[in-house]
């Protein structure tokens, strides 16, 4: 349906030490990894050389339950991605941030910081958080609810859109001669009074390399639909059948329209967790060898915390019990107890698989197999309309990014995108972004 | 009358492209630098080859009044700090953020991550801000008073000191075997009700490496040298004169030991400006050079703004008149007012002189001369019981940088910290550091 030689666009998702609840424990882990920043390093290099147009870090500001059995520390990702910024030249940086819990001004500035130091290659993944303990953490007593979180979203980030576009981009004038630094008409005022949030302006620093950096939101819920249609560039799903995907990337295309909005300038990327190797017995046993690593005490217990019901006395050798994920009282993550489900009764699994599916991807579409095998079906999504690229979320760090690199990106069409740098806007083919002076 | 031949503790300020207003209008540099990396990356490098302990970056979260007639941006110390991490291996990393405008949650993980991806080399300059503007962009009509300030500074500290201490040491035992990656009685929950903010934990970072990262503070009124006193390991002080910073030396000693704490464990950094060549005649005419490039009008309206009296229509070749600095409305810079008239009235300076030495330093000591000159000046400094370490403020960045390098350093006790990588609290002499579990 759309163009089918177009390049396919990938971000390197990267979480702890991979997708899979058992990568820090497999035998060629260093479990200390998630704050080494040498692990880091790697990562961003093998990513950047291999090809991906992104790294994309997801963030919680928590200590998630049941800490103890897995790796739950993560690090602040700008203080990474900052870091990650001066060892590389031409991957884009993409950072979580919360709208919930952090103010506009400082989030339009580190973006716009991150931007200058990469040369145009941020970008903000904005949510609104969902979990108890981050909003405990940041002294609330509870989080708010969806609506007002996604009203809050809206508040900040046009905030934040605001500061940014406060300089023209011919504002800096640094005119030695006569000694004006600026140009003062150049720079505006920002009086922002919303519903939530006061902020003002100009920033303290000048207008990002892309205007503005890109925008990019995972939201699923019809509010997250519609803000994702407002404002993002690239919007984030999580996908395991073609259908689904479809359905969802229509809707977002649409909404997007409804905005009055270029469909063609917002681009969709479902999660896909890829286990490629030579041949598809060398794929599944090492599927099945990373399964054999997850603690299934730790995963039994987030599943039943994803779906609100305790499945700690379950069968795991028989189907998901009939009563689970109906009237599920987990609303902050409604769609994914929806993709769960969906995948248990769409493929008759058993609990102990699901369980496992849950443990080597959450969720996203798991593909198994020969590069070959990842990349057909990597394409055929993006030719029957059901993504423009993905968030490849590797199940163990650094080998599965390595055989995914060596062994599905050569099977993709396009070439790599290598030589001159550009910024995370043009490697995407979007416009250069902002309001005033553009 | 402190031990002379102890290793001179070095900080390198950097802000903008030097202290001197005229550091972007001097003919060799690119007046554009304060965005790019390469600049910061250059800097640093030198700064770790030659010797320093750390780098300092200042903060303003507001674009500074009179904006339009010099460098008057500044990027998120975060995200330059976090890039540098990744280039150098043994300086220090020392960055200012505001107890009054973020949330000790971000904080205190912010600079835990810092602290992780530098190997020990961060440190927390605490201040609590002091400009309208910075009130404004924060959605508040005006600053807090200064004492709620300082009181809010307390809470947010503390918070932050308690989320460090949550994870004990030894927390992360990330053992493979058995499928522990914490050890639960290690990780310690928080809960912080205070007058000012409420936050709970863990945090959702380890232990840093330095259990707690190094703190800097610079207030000069009672309640900050108090703070200071309580929370700081080392002090930032503007001085100017010998007997003045001796008065502040001891003070702050013995306020340390009044709050319980081992005196020579906290260290005093006054600021020194220094303009160094080959010759007093050569630094004497760099400095000229430098003035003369200064912007008088921007210089006249800044000194106007600290003294609180408009001296735009004043005789620059007079003297300062009398009734200037007496009962200033100035309350946030009390200590720069006096600092500054202190200096016009014991130096006798005419007002161009006095703008001049404003333009190049902001009221620190100025030193130009030989590197000898400068050096002796120093270690009197520190044999007389006024410093025991200086925050370097190169007046142009990167030359006059590498003249302190060539020149000066060489002139000082002791050799450089080589070799082995070290904490920032190492390199200060100062303990490992925390609550809980050390």
């Amino acid at each position: 349906m759309s163009a089918p030689a177009k390049r396919m666009l990938l971000n390197a998702v990267i979480f702890g030490l991979g997708s899979h609840e058992a990568g820090w424990r497999m035998p060629e882990s260093n479990p200390l990894a998630s704050t080494d920043l040498s692990y880091w390093i790697d990562i961003a290099k093998r990513a950047e050389a291999g090809g991906f147009d992104a790294l994309f870090l997801g963030d919680v500001l928590a200590l998630q339950q049941g800490a103890e059995r897995h790796l739950c520390d993560a690090m602040d990702p700008f203080v990474i991605l900052s870091a990650l910024a001066a060892v590389t030249k031409r991957i884009g940086l993409i950072g979580t941030a919360s709208t919930s819990f952090d103010h506009p001004f400082h989030l339009a500035r580190r973006f716009a910081s991150l931007d200058h130091i990469s040369d145009g290659r941020a970008g903000w993944n904005i949510v609104t958080s969902s979990n108890a303990l981050e909003a405990h953490n940041f002294g609330l007593d509870a989080m708010p609810e969806h609506g007002a979180r996604y009203a809050r979203a809206q508040d900040v980030t046009e905030a934040v859109l605001a500061l940014w576009d406060s300089w023209a981009p011919d504002a800096r004038i640094a005119d030695k001669e006569s000694g004006h630094y600026l140009a003062p008409d150049r720079v505006h005022a920002v009086h922002h009074e919303g519903p939530f949030v006061r902020s003002a302006g100009p920033l303290n620093v000048p207008r990002p390399p892309q205007g503005r950096p890109v925008l990019a939101q995972a939201g699923s819920s019809d509010a997250g639909r519609d803000f994702a249609a407002r404002h993002a560039d690239i919007v984030f799903t999580v996908q395991s059948a073609l259908e689904d995907a479809q359905a969802f990337y229509r809707d977002i295309k649409q909404r997007v329209a409804g905005f009055g909005r270029d469909p063609e300038r917002v681009l969709i990327f479902p999660g896909i967790v890829p286990v490629a190797r030579e041949t598809r017995e060398a794929a599944e046993q090492r599927l099945a060898e990373m399964n054999g690593f997850a603690v299934l005490d730790h995963v039994v217990a987030k599943l039943s915390e994803f779906l609100g019901s305790d499945l700690s006395s379950e069968d795991l050798d028989a189907p998901l019990p009939d009563h689970v994920g109906i009237g599920s009282p987990n609303q902050s993550s409604q769609s994914r107890v929806a993709v769960l489900v969906g995948i248990a009764r769409r493929d008759r699994l058993t609990l102990r698989q699901l369980l496992m599916r849950l443990a080597s991807g959450r969720g996203h579409l798991l593909a198994v197999g020969t590069g070959k095998d990842i990349a057909v079906t990597m394409q055929h999504w993006v030719e029957n309309g059901a993504a423009d690229g993905f968030n490849v979320m590797c199940p163990v760090m650094p080998a599965d990014l390595q055989s995914f690199i060596d062994l599905v990106i050569p099977q993709l069409p396009g070439a790599a995108v290598e030589g001159e740098a550009k910024t995370l806007r043009e490697r995407y083919g979007l416009k250069l972004s902002g309001g005033r002076g553009r």
